[in-house]
């Protein structure tokens, strides 16, 4: 077998100006696309070996689009023609910013330029039994496991004698009406009316319950009031039970406890809930607040020159944006494009230029024909209209020929025939205690 | 959490005669959609909730398509349409003939005609180490844990400082020289030559060894000499190291010792070189001729009138096929089809009639341009005519509109330039015992 110490970073030395990347995200690419072989070596690191587009994560777990439709592999986006280009699907574990350094499993390596890319990941607040028994929805491996539980629930469901324990399977309790919840509980109020029936006719869908749990005052928080208004009037629209200012309190895997007392019954809880940054090692504590490292306006990470954060994992502070851009891919997409030109200005000879975001407005779907828009100058947009930009925009910037194509046909073929073609077990949900997944696979595994 | 003592089949008793199929591959699929509701009632049993359109399985191995494109849920292509058609995605455990049922771990049900249509899985002709370190290609997740060990072979032999640990990580051994080894060799020859220089420019990809190991005189051996022939022409012009009337002795992970004492050091070795088929307790052992139950013309197992077998695991003597059917889709859909013909006869009093094969030639795919097709009467075509044959009969064949579409595109897409749009490592291929697998993942997660 191959060992860890038998492997090294084989990044060819180099008289360029090395910059470093780590994380393959909306900020990392643009950055990585930008800058030129010719007068920069590029190294990015990516735990993943594609870079995903997380908006339409959602999608995948609720079956509409594969896996493979939203993802793009990074070897592919930065082929042959990039020059000096080198990526390693490896984690850094370190930074040392004393020695320029950073630290992965299999060796160190000097930056010139260090750029924090890393984003965000799924925060728990601490709550380790929620963490266990949630099922989050940050990678593909995620919606994946989703995909496998809600559809062995509705296979258990018409399987089970016992009416309560049936209802606890078709009981779907999302935790966050951010974008991510939002998008996921339309979806699956799409899915019990237009799918679901048709695959189970002996069962009745009314009894599925879709929960969605809010801990602020309204839905998309992030969005202006307008369209969260519009947002919460398809949402009920749609059947979705919406519960706002209510916060979780526990769930055992059976029984989610809301604060103030109430249960619901359910086998399956997403956790859209909150996302925390993932910070590396070695920084010093005072450039990170509330897991963002603090960055001025060219991206710099507080009291370091040649150390950058760029997108999720940054917190820059402007006259319009007191505290930080919105955790959305445009920020990163910008930040990444402008600390790209900002490189090429130094090696000219000129100073930075300081970031300015340009808000594209922003864009929530929450079913067929039902989607919401806040533009620039206040403009608000809602329905048919709305649906086609969030289509288009999504489309548009899926990266990679293949994919908005597939995607494109995807959404064609749903929209006219309201059927889902992903609905695949491909690999049985299974947690590592004996639930209710090891029961499902135990079905069909003898051996 | 849900136990298998709360859960129960749930199928309504009925007054009609209730066909249960066991398997819904080409053959159970074919027989199920042929048999009305009004006339039967119908219900099939399958491990899976697809059907798989097993002849690509390779492409999903090899990152040409993704698993969704060559997978249709079961329950999609039986939908309200069907009427009193019932799946289960559970795998039957035993026959019980005397008393006229089925066993699973959620009870037992009668049935009036059972079909048994469980096809084949792999065969390792006891050989327990060659079954714990190789890679079969039956199944959806085998196909997506062989293409995740390829792409973190490439990744690590990119990594590696020992040349004779990167040779071993790019020699790839295909045991078995039939179809599936076949066009899994030229796929990733056709990688080797398209697509991984651009993915890894500082590599050498003429260090890459692709091994095709068969125990017969010639590739292909259910096909025509002829196209014996020229497939072994075309795989030799792609590069593709050919060793005939080899047998594999043992294969420890690291290195495959082949009958006669010639060793090669690899990662990765295919197991394509044999089948046996899914056979069923309970079922008289007199039933049973190498793996295959022997049936009549009308495919009644020996001794029953109303067990039925078809497809790859019915063995079926007639004066044009002494051994039985070829192991291809077309046997088993014709007696699908024709098993529901008869079992409608029978409603109408009429007497079975005998299974007649209908031989519409075979095909397979070496690479671009390049394939053969045995046509009846003797034909033999190659090149690029029987490339557009195979490529035409494929897509027609695959069920379900959007998947022939994505098929389709992906064909076109991958015609014209050449790229695999799939080549994501969405799950890290990980051994129980501490592999090459888990020191890959170590590389990216440190908690």
């Amino acid at each position: 077998m191959l060992r860890l110490e038998e492997l090294s970073l084989n990044i060819p030395d180099t008289t360029k100006p090395r910059v470093v990347i780590i994380g393959g995200g909306f900020g990392g690419i643009n950055l990585a696309r930008k800058l030129s072989g010719k007068d920069f070596q590029v190294v990015l690191f990516n735990k993943q070996n594609y870079h995903g587009f997380w908006p339409l994560l959602y999608q995948v777990a609720t079956a509409g689009l594969e896996p493979d439709a939203i993802a793009e592999p990074l070897r592919k986006m930065f082929d042959e023609d990039y020059e000096d280009f080198h990526f390693r699907p490896i984690r850094v574990t370190r930074i040392n910013s004393e020695s320029k350094t950073i630290t992965t499993l299999i060796g160190d390596l000097r930056y010139d330029y260090l750029v924090i890319a890393t984003g965000t990941k799924s925060n728990f607040f601490g709550n380790e039994q929620i963490k266990k028994y949630s099922f989050p929805l940050k990678q593909i491996p995620d919606a994946l496991n989703l995909r496998s539980q809600l559809l062995q629930s509705f296979e258990m469901a018409n399987m089970t004698k016992d009416p309560e324990k049936r209802q606890s399977l078709l009981n779907i309790v999302i935790v966050g009406g951010g974008p991510t919840g939002v998008e996921m509980a339309g979806s699956l109020a799409e899915m019990r009316k237009h799918i679901l029936p048709g695959d189970y006719p002996g069962m009745d869908f009314s009894q599925m319950n879709i929960y969605l749990v809010e801990g602020l005052d309204r839905v998309l928080p992030p969005m202006s009031p307008e369209s969260s208004h519009k947002t919460h009037k398809y949402l009920e629209e749609m059947g979705i039970i919406i519960k706002l200012k209510t916060l979780v309190e526990s769930y055992d895997g059976e029984v989610v406890t809301l604060k103030g007392g109430e249960q619901i019954r359910t086998q399956t809880l997403v956790w859209a809930a909150g996302v925390a940054g993932a910070t590396i090692e070695g920084m010093p504590p005072e450039t990170v607040e509330r897991g963002k490292y603090i960055v001025n306006r060219f991206n710099q990470v507080q009291g370091f020159t040649d150390i950058f954060a760029i997108g999720d994992i940054a917190k820059m502070t402007t006259d319009l944006f007191p505290n930080g851009h919105p955790g959305v891919a445009q920020p990163a997409i910008q930040q990444g494009q402008h600390l790209a030109k900002n490189f090429k200005r130094l090696l000219r000879g000129e100073t930075y230029e300081p970031f300015e975001y340009f808000d594209k407005g922003s864009l929530a779907i929450i079913g067929r024909n039902r989607a919401v828009a806040d533009l620039p100058k206040n403009v608000h947009l809602g329905g048919f209209i709305a649906w086609m930009a969030w289509l288009f925009v999504h489309i548009y910037y899926l990266i990679g020929f293949r994919n908005k194509l597939v995607v494109l046909i995807n959404w064609v073929y749903r929209f006219f025939t309201y059927e889902r073609g992903t609905r695949l077990i491909i690999r049985a949900f299974v947690r590592k205690d004996d639930k209710q997944g090891q029961e499902f696979i135990k079905l069909q595994r003898m051996d």
